[in-house]
């Protein structure tokens, strides 16, 4: 971590009261920022703004989230910001102040480096054990309850492969374990729903608005994977990464993947 | 709160990079303590022993957590002590640092005082709406994901409620927001397995052990709560306490609910 705000001021401390850290009452963001300018920026701020709304709590006015992030950000010409909102409020239990205010904690760190060589050479993935839990009334936003998350990170780590795909309880799949998930059928792009489970990535909904007529919203099976032309994932720090196999089964680095990675490289440069 | 220690040193802050505040990556324990007696100590212990090792931590040295509980209970006659053991590790990203070491935080609170009133007149409950997932490489630890607790709380009080009950996404009963749940037919006593969801409380763990002869974990239906002579809910802090209402039912504060709670009372005077 390279500078850190807790509610504007310099703090690498937050207190022990805090609610996200003891029931994971919150919400978070992953931005791209390039020479102080946060890359999907609106696109980030809708999501925080509806994780907000569905936990019941106040969203902070984007200016100063804005102002916060650059800050954290400055003379870095590529930086991951993170910014967590948790629930204000003190004291022991579970009941919260509903439509309150947020602790605002926004984090600069370094940008990861081998992102070119992700997009071009793709990841071999492995399907996880952990099966995600289906909970519609937390589904699809990026809350701070990421337990999930961790312990198929360690099952990972364990196996060796690089990259883990997670399926739900019923055995649908939803997402590789911090990215969004596509498969190209013909030239069909088929994404999982994300009502009951997974995070909706921004760059997932960029793809589904930019490519509308192409893209389909379904819960996907195994079988739809298995018959997958090309399958990649995407998030918003390592942009659309190809999967070059899961478990046993191949998958070559199609002309739809390149031609999605061609269209986010030439909007970036835009941006 | 009173006092809190961090790592065994008086303070209220951790790091903005604690995992326990960006995952939830951490358990917790809350106890009821008598002038600096932690109650039921050895069965805390156990839990938070499951804990850790479910998640792949170290647990530190229960003479330290002890030591700990003590420091910031001092000088009080009743407390409540919360442990939360949070994994190590610096850095953004979900994997962990597997069989590593916790982030200690030990805090001292004020014990509630309505704790009589409560046994003796018992609470009206209400089926909340919100269904716990399913996930059982997380059921029955006491574990820092608790976005459900606190959205089941936020719908209580929206009803004007004084209890809620939660049932899992297969609408089986699991737990009240944060006490389990026990069922008298006749002279028999049902309690949910908690293998899917919920946590194992440690009053509920020594009610299995004490009654064990008459008491059955299962799987437990709206129909057998319907069907129930008497009701109760428990946990450490508050004890065993009747329900005396669920929605439009009501259920009389009967000889097995007395019989347990005369029972307890005389675990606490003896300890």
């Amino acid at each position: 971590m390279i500078e850190c705000l807790v509610n504007g001021e310099i703090s690498n401390f937050v207190e022990t009261s805090n609610r996200g850290l003891n029931y994971g009452d919150g919400i978070f963001e992953t931005l791209s920022v390039h020479n102080s300018r946060p890359r999907r920026w609106q696109a980030h701020m809708d999501r925080l703004g509806a994780g907000c709304e569905r936990l019941g709590m106040t969203m902070p006015p984007q200016a100063v989230l804005l102002r916060e992030v650059q800050t954290v950000s400055a003379g870095l010409a590529d930086a991951v910001v993170k910014i967590v909102l948790t629930r204000e409020g003190q004291g022991r239990g579970y009941m919260p102040v509903m439509d309150g205010s947020c602790v605002r904690i926004v984090s600069a760190h370094l940008y990861p480096d081998n992102m070119a060589e992700l997009a071009r050479d793709g990841v071999e993935a492995r399907i996880c054990e952990l099966r995600l839990a289906i909970q519609p009334a937390l589904g699809g936003i990026k809350h701070l309850n990421r337990l999930e998350q961790v312990l198929a990170s360690a099952e990972l780590q364990r196996s060796g492969a690089s990259e883990g795909l997670l399926l739900d309880q019923e055995n649908y799949v939803i997402s590789a374990i911090a990215a969004n998930i596509f498969l190209v059928l013909e030239d069909r792009l088929l994404t999982p729903r994300l009502d009951r489970c997974g995070i909706r990535g921004v760059l997932r909904s960029q793809i589904l608005l930019g490519f509308g007529a192409r893209c389909e919203q379904r819960r996907v099976t195994m079988d739809m994977l298995q018959e997958a032309d090309e399958v990649f994932i995407c998030n918003t720090v390592r942009g659309i990464v190809p999967i070059t196999a899961v478990d046993m089964q191949n998958y070559p680095i199609g002309p739809v993947t390149r031609e999605l990675q061609a269209w986010l490289h030439e909007g970036s440069r835009k941006q």
